[in-house]
């Protein structure tokens, strides 16, 4: 899946991934009003308007990008409707030829970690017969809890097609524990990105990177161009673009040599003119992805 | 909520959290058999047994501890279902008087931390309108993404009298990560004990703990020590006791000096014998939870 992932990029021209992160006040009132005179104003409601909002968003950039990025928090505050509306949506972009990277952040001990690997990336055992639950093509995961946490991950990522962006250096403003200083004189992430690298050595594909990415946020330039030299073998996932304040030129340090190695993530950037856009929220979505094209193109 | 905690440990003497993760190779035929008749071998079955192998065990041991402690990863690997199944079980678990810890690790930047904290422990809110979603009253949390990722609880956290479980040391074997040496000379995992020590000193409840407790492997116990006495006014939630290795005596120095300050999970010594014992595995559980109670009060 990372070689189908840098060969869609190359065929689209666009290193861009669209978050599919609905709220409620981000979505137009003419998604809204029949579902809610149907179902009320309830959790069940507000998941199927979220589907109905996805289905829009996607059909208008399945063509133009190559992955949507549902970040399953916003699903799951729905509860058990939430969770289908986010398993319908990956199914529905799966559909429409997108690759779909399930924002989770999971991480857990290895028998923990096994169940989040089978509902998420391989399949779900009931007395012998296997279920697709979540079907996403990539996770992104925690790495706190250290290799156990990863290691239970990497037998669905090959027998499923299937592949990991573990958390390295994040977007947010207090990353504190990331950059605790280190005895080796590097902050903490920088140590989280050698073993990173390290536990992906053994998954590089035709393409020249690992099934094992790493998420880099897009709003540490700097410290993003030495984990890029550290990690050359790393596919990136860089949240941050956009509204939380990196521009495209702080990208520039994220690609390789030759244009390749990332995919950066842009949410509210893509969808939040939805309102205003009413009706045209889908085509809105698409000119915000042209623009954000553009820009890439031009600044990077 | 952690007052609550701190004094149902006490009334019961039991410094005791019964894990939830249910397995089918741990569940009975007898719980099985009518409702895979009735719903086929699936993930929707599953949930369904789910549910009534923890209604039973709730029945039987919600006397004898404080608190259950339920692995969202066991109910998610079975989709919407699960998570129903989820919710099904933290609201019975409360109906009998227990106090339920949701084992999330949830951890993400602030926007998207904020919809986890309406969820597991909020209010969502749907156009003005709020809804408990999961109801959990504590949480464990992973904390690398930063303080960003912690701060959005904070909020719920004192509207609804929750409270949160930071990782700080896991109880598995390569956690790594915790392990990088930082520069003070102390693993990173120590660090982390300081930041979630100072995060929680402005929730200290009356009985001398704060809100936002941390998660504290029991399988490492001079670490544990050392935790203990870094933190105070922390409350530890202990996983690794039984069959992941701990013992009662390296319990010891995880309790301060009037006894108090963790609750010690257990989950497969608690539940896995369930098969063997047929139709009185819910006997058989209590019978494991006094047997733990016993070992502590005489080995700890």
């Amino acid at each position: 899946m990372i070689d189908r992932l840098v060969e869609r990029i190359q065929e689209l021209g666009a290193p861009i991934c669209v978050g599919l992160d609905p709220r409620l006040d981000m979505i137009p009132e003419c998604v809204k009003s029949d579902i809610y005179a149907a179902f009320g104003k309830t959790p069940a409601a507000a998941a199927k308007i979220f589907f109905a909002f996805n289905k829009e968003i996607i059909d208008n950039i399945c063509s133009l990008v190559p992955a949507v990025k549902p970040q399953v928090a916003f699903y799951e505050q729905l509860g058990a409707d939430g969770i289908r509306c986010y398993i319908d949506t990956v199914n529905y972009a799966k559909s429409k030829g997108l690759i779909v990277i399930g924002d989770v952040k999971r991480g857990d001990i290895a028998a923990t970690a096994e169940a989040y690997s089978s509902g998420h990336l391989g399949r779900t055992d009931i007395e012998g017969k296997p279920f697709e639950i979540f079907g996403t093509d990539f996770i992104t995961v925690n790495p706190y809890i250290g290799f156990d946490s990863i290691n239970p991950f990497l037998a669905d990522c090959a027998a499923y097609n299937r592949g990991l962006f573990v958390l390295v250096k994040t977007s947010n403003p207090n990353s504190c524990i990331q950059n605790i200083p280190a005895a080796d004189g590097r902050p903490v992430y920088a140590s989280v990105g050698d073993l990173v690298s390290k536990w992906g050595q053994d998954y590089i594909g035709q393409r020249g990177f690992s099934r094992i990415g790493a998420v880099v946020g897009a709003t540490y330039p700097a410290e993003g161009v030495a984990l890029r030299k550290a990690m050359p073998h790393t596919f990136f996932l860089a949240p941050g673009y956009g509204v939380q304040g990196a521009q495209a030129q702080d990208l520039r340090g994220l690609f390789t040599s030759n244009g390749e190695g990332v995919i950066i993530n842009s949410s509210r950037g893509i969808i939040s003119g939805a309102v205003k856009s009413g009706r045209d929220f889908g085509a809105a979505a698409a000119a915000a992805v042209l623009a954000m094209k553009k820009d890439l193109a031009e600044n990077v």
